[in-house]
């Protein structure tokens, strides 16, 4: 199995998945090859279109290999159907590569419920956790914010979102290389006893100093891109409107700022001489820089692209995946969860027998 | 009391609440005095702050009230403390003039808690209505979007999401002045199945054709600035946290605006050229013009300003007050709740027996 201390990372790619699968998965692997040269790909797909494409790229043809599956995961393919069915398809092969050991992560364009399915199935999730989930980076006044989960767990219990704060904590010290992130729980107001029940029981969990957790208490979702903290950790449901109201807000400003400099002579003769500095802010704004959010919790990287991702936003995903190859991110989130584990099981041996008796009364 | 058809509109303002109150609430008053000349202001604060202020402010002055309220509500103070303590207080009073049929609308940028509880006890609910919300406008690419609620209800049941969806559409009707406005109902997926439960309920009643509401389904976060639909339906704790990232989002934006610009002699040079058409941008992503949310659902209408808001931001609270009282909204809301309810109590009587046992059993 690859490790960060081997030479060679090697990456298997779901080269169907995607709406322009298989030339972005191609595309974008010859510009991580460029990059990366310690990557090495394995693309699972139909061997007859993808070879075609990838021969054109004889550098990154040369150091990768093609395993022909006949079957792809549609879209809008349900979870429950894609674990029954999926066998045999470039997403569960290229999911196998990574749990028998041959691939140090798998990177898809594709359907994110039946990739998280069948990594589950194949993957199996870290000792002691309950619930993988999704975490991805947004961008922050600051820098960058590890936010999770964004949409594999409609609801969730104080226990698996405590055990969220521990995965993102590990996350954003291998990616962030924070020594001690900050951590702050989403909610719609600071004080406590705002917002849901299992908030508060959350609150009290992560706030436990035998977790070491740098714990900063509630957040609002503005904190997010202000910076407050380095990891904000929420149930599935509403991280996920929380990136899409953020995806949709950058769209709008975007086309406000294309409507507004293209009003008059003046204003595009305007926008003519700014263009080199709107160039700039463009690059700064671009969401697919910050394409790749990984599956988090399961034993094994399985990293998911945007399924509209181009050329350049899959290879933002294959940067996210050697990154968190290289910084064995799962080693860290198993030594932090033993850790909090052996923490809770401290405290518990450490209280006086009475209380025991009471909690179990 | 004042309505519609009336030459003029009084509203109440609570002059004590927010952090630049009064002289916000004032300075707002006399934009809105110059703009809507049919405006009367009744402020409730300490006499001997409020009073020299507007004096400044002749013509504004001379037909306006000020009622003197020793005590205010701080912006810490709990809803349920503020309803037992309350009583005296600006808030209180102002809300007490519109329950008494002395003014149309009151305006308040103090603590929102203590704004819902003290408004719900003197105002009453709207008969039929199980829950006020709050609904406000967000800019899309098509116009604007109601979205409601904006946090007044932490966890809502299918019934109370429908009747939502009725009190946006009245919102909408009056506001936006569509005739048959679209609907959407927020999710984490367009398909059937995705999300809680309670979404799948509230979706089935709002597709009811004997309901007549334009329903579009689900919708996701992104098409709210999108402008899929007029109005987006979801629980308090989802609306504040979309609400809450998209002013982060719009903030980080206009910070890497303000950064890119200011890099070297060369951006700054090429800002002074485009600074007309920035300032132009800058009008349409101004926050404070989206300022003003209802509190919808209640006997009278009551309007929420950010508490930060300055001058030009409480204006538009105002302008909004004004907006509902000139289309009284309220008459709208009830009319289209009782219909609903007409609607249901149809449906149900028009159901063959066997069908209603076989609900009841």
């Amino acid at each position: 199995m690859d490790s960060p201390s081997d030479a060679h990372v090697t990456i298997a790619l779901d080269a169907m998945g995607g709406d322009h699968a298989p030339a972005s998965v191609i595309g974008g692997a010859e510009l991580a090859h460029r990059k990366y040269p310690d990557l090495r790909f394995c693309f699972y797909g139909q061997e007859e279109v993808v070879r075609p494409l990838l021969d054109k790229h004889s550098s990154l043809s040369a150091m990768s290999n093609v395993v022909h599956c006949a079957s792809v995961i549609a879209a809008d393919t349900k979870p429950s159907a894609a674990v029954r069915q999926g066998r045999g398809s470039s997403m569960w092969e290229a999911i196998r590569a990574v749990a028998e050991g041959r691939a140090a992560a798998i990177v898809s364009a594709g359907n994110t419920g039946a990739l998280m399915a069948i990594s589950k199935l194949q993957l199996r999730t870290l000792p002691g956790i309950y619930r993988p989930a999704i975490v991805s980076q947004m961008p922050t006044k600051k820098g960058m914010c590890a936010v999770l989960d964004l949409g594999a767990n409609v609801e969730c219990d104080a226990a698996t979102l405590f055990q969220f704060a521990v995965m993102g904590n590990a996350f954003a010290r291998a990616v962030f290389k924070r020594s001690n992130p900050t951590i702050g729980l989403l909610n719609i107001g600071s004080e406590q006893g705002k917002g849901h029940e299992v908030l508060g029981e959350a609150h009290a969990l992560m706030r436990d100093p035998a977790h070491g957790l740098a714990f900063e208490g509630f957040v609002e979702a503005n904190d997010i891109n202000a910076g407050r903290t380095d990891v904000v950790v929420t149930d599935g449901f509403t991280g996920n409107v929380a990136l899409k109201m953020s995806e949709g807000t950058a769209s709008l400003i975007r086309t406000y700022i294309k409507e507004t400099f293209s009003r008059s002579v003046f204003t595009k003769f305007a926008y003519m001489v700014a263009k080199p500095t709107f160039d700039a802010l463009a690059k700064r704004l671009d969401p697919r820089k910050y394409n790749g959010a990984m599956f988090v919790g399961l034993n094994g990287i399985s990293v998911k692209s945007h399924g509209g991702a181009d050329d350049y936003s899959f290879y933002h995903a294959l940067k996210v995946a050697h990154h968190l190859v290289e910084n064995d991110v799962n080693a860290r989130i198993s030594e932090e969860i033993a850790a909090a584990q052996a923490a809770a099981a401290q405290a518990a041996a450490s209280q006086p027998a009475s209380v025991l008796q009471g909690a179990v009364g």
